[in-house]
């Protein structure tokens, strides 16, 4: 089964589009975790990766019986060097090990040969002094398309060689997405150009059914171009930041399904890892009980997703 | 003094405007460094990722009387996990106490609180469960712009707080670098007007000569409009990647040194760090006397650079 029709049977199986990002900052971590860590590794590097590590364990677990994927950020685990990278290795094996489709947020880019180490170091095996490693990697990592096809091209080919799945940038969900991406190509804006050419890639790669593991990144905060880029990319599977904490409701993310009600999962970080540190669920899940809130937090979120998709005509059968 | 002062101050003293690209590859270490490698390590990451170490600290120690400067490709590293990591702070660490200014070519990039983290993790400190971790950093960092604004302010925020510099991608060196870089906004392409925003960045942030610590990538093979960009960014620091293996020579990259010879440094990596594999190189530097072609090649790329200045007329009145 190729990738992206796993994560579709993953978010079938739970009636749930949401992936989940696993974007923890060190100041958010309950305190009995932070000082468990401390007595264990000390005020290092390797406690705060040490840190972050348990507080993933404790959402993969409390999370898993409701949500089908997880986002790792990388800019959260580089920051602790060798130790973060360890974490972020460990927490993916963790995640697919309990079932999790992984995606792995690295958005790296860079021209041909350094574009193909990347890819073999995020989705394939890296060479060894003899042969090659065969470490469990993520199941997607997203890409920045801005060098052009021939950075793009490595990664592809690894994902296809490994039976990954890429999200390639096509619209981000940050204010500023619109100062360089909005830039045109023969009168289409440069994201309506490159929605095409990802549109292409994923009609060279098809998956079982109506998607490729070749995905996009379209921000949810991008309300108007969201029906556009759904048109103009019917085969590809859509990842959609920017619900929640960055502004987008579920009423803009929706658009992004397609009819039948798939074709895209809305990623929430802060608004559900801490959840526990909001005024809402501050006072009734104080100490250990902080991950009971990311739980409800996360069911909250998919109530509002399912309303807006069963309003909009576009609820699954089945779920 | 700032860090662009100290770089062209590096430059002036060894009268040698290039930086050398400690991208190392597996399969182009020589014999016995891969054999140490593996009786310490074994045949593991570690054991791989020591081997390049080993490879860095032989060519560092060779070029540190020519070469003012490296660079390392994050993507060579990042290949072999946290090994890998650890490996490439222990060369930027090993390379700034040399005198090396060190390039951390990683290109990164994100919407802006996760930008931030990657700005801490790559130029500032890293918050630890209490107080910050203050490990040494390399002295400049290449960011990609896609996303606009907000995914670059953070970078410059902590390049300013940690006299760290910054290369801004403007124009990259590889052949499909046309194809998004090109779209026009109001007109002019995409790169000039990222030139243009470098530009007011670089005034924002003077430095005490000319030049400011937020540079820009200017690729050394797209040599018509390396003209435009100098004269578009004439407070821009270039570092210009593409010289040798991708096809730029020495008569293109000339055209983005400023009259008086200054303004850019040319990266040079497969070029000279794998120069004895060459088949010029290849019968008179084998075994142990392998870095003794990258010193070979090193001087003569120089001399390349300085007959094409002087025919120019730009060569530098002490050199």
């Amino acid at each position: 089964m190729l990738i992206v029709d796993k994560l579709i049977s993953r978010i079938d199986e739970k009636s749930c589009p949401i992936v989940v990002g696993l974007d923890p900052l060190i100041e958010g971590i309950p305190e009995h975790i932070k000082n468990q860590a401390i007595a264990e590794h000390g005020n290092t590097l390797q406690g705060a990766a040490e840190a972050l590590f348990q507080f993933n364990r404790e959402l993969l677990e409390i999370l898993n019986p409701i949500i089908p994927a997880v986002k790792l950020q990388m800019a959260c685990y580089e920051l602790y060097g060798q130790w973060g990278i360890e974490v972020f290795n460990r927490t993916v094996i963790l995640a697919k090990s309990m079932g999790f489709v992984v995606i792995d947020d690295s958005k790296r880019n860079d021209i041909g040969s350094s574009a193909s180490l990347y890819a073999v170091g995020h989705l394939g095996n890296t060479p060894l002094i003899e042969g090659v490693d065969n470490s469990i990697k993520a199941d997607f990592l997203t890409i920045n398309p801005f060098l052009g096809n021939d950075s793009i091209t490595p990664f592809v080919e690894q994902a296809t060689l490994n039976n990954k799945g890429l999200f390639i940038l096509v619209r981000t969900s940050n204010p500023s997405a619109k100062q360089y991406q909005t830039a045109t190509i023969g009168g289409l804006p440069l994201y309506e150009v490159i929605a095409g050419d990802v549109q292409s890639l994923a009609k060279e790669h098809p998956g079982e059914n109506r998607y490729s593991s070749i995905g996009a990144v379209v921000g949810a905060t991008c309300d108007e171009e969201v029906n556009t880029l759904r048109e103009l990319m019917p085969n590809v599977f859509f990842l959609m930041p920017g619900y929640g904490a960055q502004g987008g409701t579920a009423d803009q993310v929706v658009t992004a399904f397609q009819n039948d009600g798939y074709g895209a999962i809305v990623n929430s970080s802060r608004g559900i890892i801490f959840a526990y540190r909001q005024p809402m669920f501050k006072e009734d899940y104080p100490g250990r009980k902080w991950k009971q809130a990311s739980l409800l937090a996360a069911n909250l979120m998919r109530d509002d997703l399912l309303r807006s998709l069963k309003q909009a005509g576009k609820l699954p059968k089945n779920w």
